[in-house]
């Protein structure tokens, strides 16, 4: 008998199908390939000189517990610890109201799944984190999207939105956004605060890289503007090792969080006890505070190489955000040039971006915009890729 | 504005709702309580001693790559290591056929989400994995049972299904059951294989705990009778450690298990590379073959116990699973007897078990049965635990 399985799949799973962008990671990979495509920490930053003494520590302290079956809602020392680590995000949350994902991608699935009903609205930004879309997908949203501009989602855009498509929830990145590395300013944040307060809505603030700040003042979250209406979720993949899959998050009070946790529970169990145990000592041992500025110092000059060379390099009828941390930068094109054109050529000179249309949840969007990494390679490379693309331009 | 946001909540969440197991297992944990309600492994049964020399391995095997982000299929030391591994499952597969899931429930939830639409047909034994419902439910489907007894999933029960109901897949725990202990003979196996390959069905084999094995002779999976037509998973919490949260799958050939992929990419993006790693130096390294003995040589003088004691203190006219092997033993009462009351009388004198009904896909099914673990005490603790609750009836 046939064993055409596909034939079994489910209408949801034609949302999942192959993403270009997955084939252009690929391309990037390539030797001899400068790669501004991918979004991948630079493993320098990783503390390998102190993980050893972070496992002895992890044994030492729980022993056969770090490695036992654990609490849905994550592993309690690492919440704990996690109380003053999320101040630093101005999110104020007890051991009791934090929760662990299997790093944010977990989190977006678990808020997906408890949340979204088919055809149901999901507000995101225009455009907004690929990641973010790949997680709802799956549970049948129906995108509405808010108007961007260089000081991140515009309030008004927002409002409208609210109004006309009553959202199940806005999904924002506001600090450092990926794609475009831009930050909602702190008067756009107070203004998004009092509209979802408003209008009762609840906002999901997913937040990777606020730490990553190279220079510039720190915005305050907006959950710590509106803590009853925002669900906030941040990871230590950037701050400490992707792989290890851990992230935080913090859901307004009520029921909400005991939802994602049940959800959870039928995806996962739980996170990895020993990633999150690994995260608590990290945390704990003050290993955060003393690498955190390392890892800045080590990403600031790839920026500010990057920033100088499109000065230098790239014509004036291009525009381009100017980010103060982060990993990414967005440039638009003016009217007239293919940017798949120019990523085919890029690709022929061993330079790989990624085209910006990825980043819409509207197909047609972005046709004039691309994505540019910064934090995985030398400033000087950087540099030269740079170059490499204004030639192309 | 109103920040009850349980109104937000997708219809599919109801499905969620709190089990009333959770609180079993709760109670279970009091102090003072024998439980032989949890399903959890012996922490003395993990490879503590070795653990430092394991993680050693993997800084200086993979450095900065093991927390690194990885490849959704899983990290590629841990699926060859697992080629050889499997066929001690009686499961062939190549490196690329193999991928990680997150655990078992990973897996399970990346089943249901790409293939189970809303009112969808699913094949269960009655009674099933209770996991394996809550991985299910969201996705909406309508479950249809499979007839069960001491010898498994009935044959000719499976066939009616599927000329019946034909569902989406049918989803088996042939060895060592949970809930019942009970293992799928080997012509049960292979008419079963044959009825799965003659209707072109999809069979999901979920076989964590063959490993376990105290006694009596391996069968072989269904896997290989039909290696066409299943979709094994089988994971490293029994024989390695649980918190670690890292299982594997076959898919049957074709395009299945490249949707598996994009699905668990939505869902978490990878499992843990660390704890994936430290599962292939634990492969790698033979410590699995060591350690494999110890962990049966501990549990099977507890089910020694928990049989001879059932032997010794349930009347006659109780009946219960004999297992060879697993972490569960099944009891089932003559009518007229209240399972509920007895589990409230247990739990006054300290002895925790979890009534059957849970295991079931319909709520009425069980009503006469209970599920007793015994790898989480001493066989003397179970002897007196099984002692109070002969007394009890």
């Amino acid at each position: 008998m046939k064993t055409d399985f596909t034939r079994l799949l489910a209408p949801r799973t034609e949302s999942m199908a192959s993403s270009a962008i997955r084939e252009i990671l690929k391309v990037a990979k390539r030797p001899g390939m400068t790669s501004l495509a991918g979004g991948i920490p630079a493993p320098e930053t990783f503390p390998m000189d102190i993980l050893e003494h972070l496992f002895s520590e992890v044994l030492d302290r729980w022993g056969p517990s770090a490695f036992q079956y654990d609490l849905t809602e994550g592993f309690v020392p690492l919440r704990e610890a996690a109380v003053s680590y999320l101040r630093r995000y101005s999110v104020e949350a007890s051991t009791e109201e934090i929760m662990v994902s299997s790093g944010s991608q977990g989190l977006l699935d678990a808020i997906g799944k408890i949340l979204i009903g088919p055809g149901d609205a999901v507000a995101v930004e225009s455009p907004t984190y690929l990641g973010a879309l790949q997680a709802f997908n799956p549970y049948g949203p129906r995108y509405v999207e808010i108007e961007t501009d260089e000081k991140g989602a515009i309030p008004e855009s927002l409002e409208e939105v609210l109004k006309k498509d009553k959202p199940k929830f806005v999904y924002l990145v506001p600090t450092f956004q990926n794609p475009t590395g831009r930050t909602l300013t702190l008067e756009r944040r107070k203004a998004i605060a009092e509209i979802i307060v408003r209008h009762g809505a609840l906002l999901v603030e997913d937040d990777p890289y606020a730490a990553l700040r190279y220079r510039g003042d720190t915005v305050p979250s907006i959950k710590s503007m509106a803590p009853d209406h925002v669900l906030y979720g941040t990871t230590f993949s950037k701050v400490f090792a992707p792989g290890l899959r851990v992230g935080l998050a913090v859901p307004p009070p009520g029921e909400l969080g005991t939802w994602l946790v049940k959800a959870k529970q039928g995806t996962d169990l739980h996170t990895s006890t020993l990633s999150q145990a690994m995260a608590a000592v990290y945390l704990e041992g003050g290993y955060l505070e003393e690498r955190l500025p390392l890892i800045c110092a080590h990403y600031a000059p790839r920026l500010e190489s990057m920033l100088e060379a499109m000065k230098e390099f790239f014509p004036s009828d291009w525009s381009w955000s100017r980010p103060e941390g982060g990993m990414f930068l967005w440039a638009e094109c003016p009217e007239g040039t293919n940017i798949i054109n120019m990523y085919e050529k890029a690709l022929s000179r061993n330079v790989a971006f990624v085209p910006g249309r990825y980043f819409y949840a509207d197909p047609a969007g972005g046709s004039r915009t691309m994505r540019l990494n910064f934090t995985n390679a030398d400033p000087d490379v950087l540099r030269q890729a740079i170059r490499t693309l204004g030639e192309l331009i």
